[in-house]
């Protein structure tokens, strides 16, 4: 016998966010953040991801308006870049991951890094006012900290940091929380991930659920 | 001040594997299952993953034998065929996405189902032998599972099904396990995603670490 399924992808969201209000806890954010904080649940499968879930006063209004405004959006990894939808972009913003630059091995060694953070050295002519979307590799978010110490470095108008894993996440994270360079988001400890990350950038995207 | 951290890419590897092994519990797996379980829970920054992580008997030898023989790897997202790394890839096996084909959205409203549901009928031609791998839609694995009630439909050699989410997610998973149509791969419940996937592709793919 034939499996029967939801097969209507508008239904089948619908009754995932409704899922997720009704299963967690979201009373601590904004309206703003809430859309933000659902989606980024949604990706994970996890109403358990509520409580990690950290956002900068502002984040969400800032990072919205910096891409209605047509910032481009920076990835640290082809799965954040591929997995942004690009119908939600609100102004056509350019989606930019450099991971795969030809430039990027000989300079990683050069600076004695990871690939990851080389990548980010070629985010210079993008950065001032882009949204940065940091969803796997916590040297990619170490080493755009270190540069965002010189105040001529260029800004950010947003940061979404959520690398994942057990080595260097948290604490980049904690680091980007306490720097504040720019408005932030993360989700705190260990969890975090390119699915989780896009759908942050999804959310702030357009206003459609 | 400068932030101080781990920069050296393979050192960070052999360090969260090694956390990996220290916390979660592993005893249940074959050494061939371990390797792949590790990098799933490696990618989803959860040792609690653990316990969720199911494997058919045979599944990762036979998986493994299928890639070293050359299967392509079928995907139902640009997020997991942009994953895999091609590197660690034993036979220069081809990443197949059919999700942005052109006939999608049509051959969708005819089917009346998702688009990740229509993209599956693409993977006909290539889909014997093949080493499956979906880590985002229910729908798309449902209507392969529905597809290979047909005894004359191409069987994969393997089957990874991770879809995430809150609709049809576990129940999908379920329904792998249940049919048995091919040695399969499963993260129980809503847990799942691109990010886990990935790392079962990729663990497969080599016996480096």
């Amino acid at each position: 016998m034939l499996h029967s399924y939801e097969t209507d992808g508008a239904a089948i969201y619908t009754a995932s966010f409704a899922t997720i209000r009704a299963e967690a806890d979201l009373a601590r954010f904004t309206p703003e953040e809430e859309v933000v904080a659902v989606r980024m649940i949604h990706a994970s499968g996890m109403v358990e991801l509520a409580p990690h879930i950290r956002f900068a006063p502002g984040f969400a209004v800032k990072a919205r308006a910096a891409l209605e405004a047509g910032a481009p959006v920076l990835c640290d990894a082809r799965m954040v870049s591929e997995g942004i939808t690009r119908a939600r972009l609100p102004a056509g913003n350019a989606v930019i991951c450099t991971l795969q630059d030809p430039a990027v091995p000989e300079l990683a060694a050069r600076i004695g890094n990871t690939r990851s953070a080389a990548a980010v050295e070629l985010w210079r002519p993008h950065l001032e006012g882009a949204v940065v979307a940091i969803g796997n590799a916590p040297t990619a978010l170490f080493h755009l900290l270190n540069l965002l110490k010189d105040p001529a470095f260029p800004r950010p108008a947003a940061i979404i940091g959520c690398p994942v894993g057990f080595i260097g996440a948290a604490e980049s994270k904690a680091a980007l929380a306490a720097d504040d360079p720019a408005p932030w988001c993360v989700v705190d400890g260990r969890l975090g991930g390119s699915a989780i990350t896009v759908a942050a950038v999804n959310a702030l995207a357009s206003r459609k659920e």
